[in-house]
């Protein structure tokens, strides 16, 4: 492994192409600073707006014990779990695979208090063995939001309202949410005369679309052709509100499939109104992954991206199964899947890493110290280094940190001869890379004083939402 | 287990202190809202000052090989880890015990680029199993920051000032940085005699302060009578100036021992001139746990907080363990620590936990959409109820409603009789628990346009960091 580590570096980052053992996990990717800081940025985009509607943050332990969370999580999900024995207690860990269960599990005990509803939000990583997903499919970096103890119309649109709030409030141009009621299907699959095995192949068939298994299913029992037509249908009616309408008709009007439909119909109208009908796909094949759902349900998709960005829906049953029944509503978003779908704006817009590269020679790294401090005071964001070397070889020195660090001035600080409050300003050092080319802004050297220096940086205070 | 869940809540959220099995680990604690809107704010200030540093945020994988990051990890780091074997590579996964090796291992990899100096920051979660510490012991949220590719004074200095100053930031009163050198005690052991073995035992009892136990060691080989005195009095040699004076008697002329004294002494000198004296603590027996710290380290304690709050220091060989020799040093932070170590503002100062709660009946769910985004649009923070029941019942739920979710004012629309415009407000709702108490405050309902209250609302913002 160490001639592994030492090989050329090009070779090192890369994800196990090649016949060599990678180095990190696939699907664990690192996310480097200029990504990172994207990310980070999203994340707090989606939570200050999530908080804005009431959201409270709750943050929830990275494992815990199997058996007390299994009950939230599907026997296929446990499956892709990363699992292990605790040593101090010889119990199974699993890393946390979904956060909606773990929310269920701490209201069930009762943690969050008695008063409903309850407005949680998190942003968290969940864990999954997982082939299938580009990029971090296996540690999924996830925001979302739970409202928890209403089992109305209005709570159902509430949470797909925010989250096609945060969804634009990101920049998010061109997305669909597709909505559906999981009682629709259900409900045809019930009242088909299916064996309850024969169902639940069907509704894995359904979910995920795949009819020619769903064909095969219904093949194997014997069921009426009108209600096996029925069921063939469903999974292909999406769109407006005609897909209401077609689905009326194959309720024929049975209540335990009106009521579905007609609840959907109303968190359709509710989300209309708000303005939101061009982003909205109805479809009455709609699933989700999760059994636990169990009302309307959602996923939101958007060009160019195979996968869902998110989704979620009404799980009224799931906080019951550690004990304390409470209907309940909620979405995920997958931050990643987000983040490479959105575009971010042109880098030329903010050039610079940083604002100051404050320089001296070592001789002088308390001076240096000090007007690093003051310059950071204003709020610039400033590097500073102490430079080795010669003294005539202190300004190249300083300005070739002050490229490296991408700064858009150096100052320098200690150069023998000046007085003790001057310094030399050299600036615009990272000048967009169009005026660059053009040669018209070349980097000027000048001597100028501490506190003049101190007031241009609080002056030429780019806006935060340029800095973070 | 099932029969656990359903236990009364109250003895559910314990940790196991009785005979029955716990639900969650001990040592994982959920972190409920009203903490979590604390920790996210202390994170939040930390990173926004190591930010103004020049330092950038890197996110890595929860969970890696053992036998990739093993070489930067100590012996007795990797049996306190959690590992488990990867399902798809049969290799052994360990979950990160500490975010410094996976930054050396991720900076010899060459992913972060050439460009030297590299300013890292973090903030992350570490894992451990720990039974020694309180609270979230096992899971330990971490910020931290890297100074990579400098072996200069300045930079030992550097990550020490950004350190104190975080601290200051976060408001902790009273804290001390204990400084050493682990290069004098580690002098010291190598010239007394001791051998390769008695060398390592010294320096963990050493390193514990465990004077016994240092005793028993010595007495176990031959040394002469003065390198043990010396030996045994580095670890009691804390204070100020003085200690380097004692420490340069002990040295006895020897360079090897002189440098690190000198180092030290340089390091405690600029941050004096930055006005720090008061927070420091010169410490020669000062060690850090992890063996890969070889020049400048420190510690930070506070009163009341038995355990260290961070520390960090100079680890000029671990990236180079990896592959890539590069001088290096950095610190991190136990947010938790710090959260249970900080006073926060009385909570009377931020009364109310959302702005408005806005209350419809629920044939008026569109105008309760619209008039919740009216509201929020100015900044304030809106949760929006469509309230079940009768029209004559409509006032006296909202307003529970209201007090239930602690909102400052509620706002009603919809209620029969009013013109489509108007909106009936409540406030004072959730005043100080003073003026409650006085009965000075009674709430008040007034009829006001739509137009008046989002004018309101917007003058009655308050300051965002009363909000957060």
């Amino acid at each position: 492994m160490a001639s592994a580590l030492s090989k050329p570096r090009s070779s090192a980052g890369q994800v196990s192409s090649s016949r060599e053992r990678s180095l990190v996990p696939v699907g664990m990717a690192t996310i480097l600073p200029h990504a990172a800081k994207q990310v980070r940025r999203l994340e707090e985009q989606l939570l200050a707006h999530i908080n804005r509607w009431g959201y409270d943050e709750i943050i929830l332990p990275t494992f815990e014990y199997l058996d007390v969370l299994a009950p939230g999580l599907e026997p296929e999900l446990i499956e892709h779990c990363y699992q292990f024995v605790d040593r101090t207690t010889g119990r199974t860990l699993l890393l946390r695979p979904d956060a909606t269960a773990q929310i269920a599990r701490t209201v069930a005990m009762g943690l969050t208090g008695a008063t409903l509803p309850l407005r949680l939000s998190y942003r968290t990583s969940v864990f999954r063995y997982a082939t299938e997903h580009a990029g971090r499919g296996r540690e999924i970096f996830q925001v979302g939001a739970e409202l928890i103890g209403l089992d109305d119309v209005t709570s159902d649109s509430e949470v797909i309202h925010l989250m096609i709030e945060c969804l634009q409030a990101i920049g998010l141009r061109s997305f669909k949410v597709s909505l559906g009621h999981v009682g629709f299907i259900k409900g045809l699959l019930l009242r088909s005369g299916l064996s309850a095995q024969g169902q639940k192949l069907a509704e894995q068939a359904a979910a995920k679309k795949d009819l020619p298994r769903l064909e095969e299913v219904l093949a194997c029992e014997h069921i009426s052709k009108a209600a096996a037509r029925a069921i063939r249908e469903a999974p292909e009616l999406y769109g407006q509100e005609e897909v209401l309408a077609r689905g009326r008709v194959l309720a024929a009007g049975d209540p335990s499939l009106l009521a579905p439909l007609e609840r959907l119909a109303y968190v359709y109208q509710l989300l209309c109104a708000a303005g939101y009908r061009e982003s909205l796909l109805l479809d009455l094949g709609e699933f989700r992954g999760f059994d636990y759902y169990d009302g309307v349900v959602f996923d939101v998709f958007a060009d160019g991206m195979g996968a869902e960005l998110g989704g979620g829906g009404r799980y009224d049953h799931l906080i019951g199964r550690f004990g304390r029944p409470l209907p309940s509503t909620g979405f995920a978003l997958d931050v990643d899947r987000l983040f490479r779908t959105i575009e971010f704006p042109d880098e030329e817009s903010v050039p610079s890493r940083v604002d100051y590269l404050v320089a001296a020679p070592r001789r002088a790294a308390r001076r240096l110290t000090s007007v690093a401090a003051q310059l950071r005071r204003t709020g610039v964001r400033v590097v500073q280094q102490a430079m080795k070397g010669s003294d005539s070889a202190l300004m190249p020195t300083a300005v070739a940190a002050g490229l490296a660090q991408q700064a858009a001035a150096v100052v320098v600080v200690g150069v023998p001869g000046m007085g003790p409050d001057d310094v030399l300003l050299v600036e615009p050092l990272a000048a967009p890379a169009s005026s660059r080319r053009n040669g018209s802004l070349r980097p000027r050297t000048k001597k100028i004083s501490l506190d003049d220096l101190v007031a241009v940086a609080r002056r030429s205070l780019r806006p935060l939402s340029a800095r973070l």
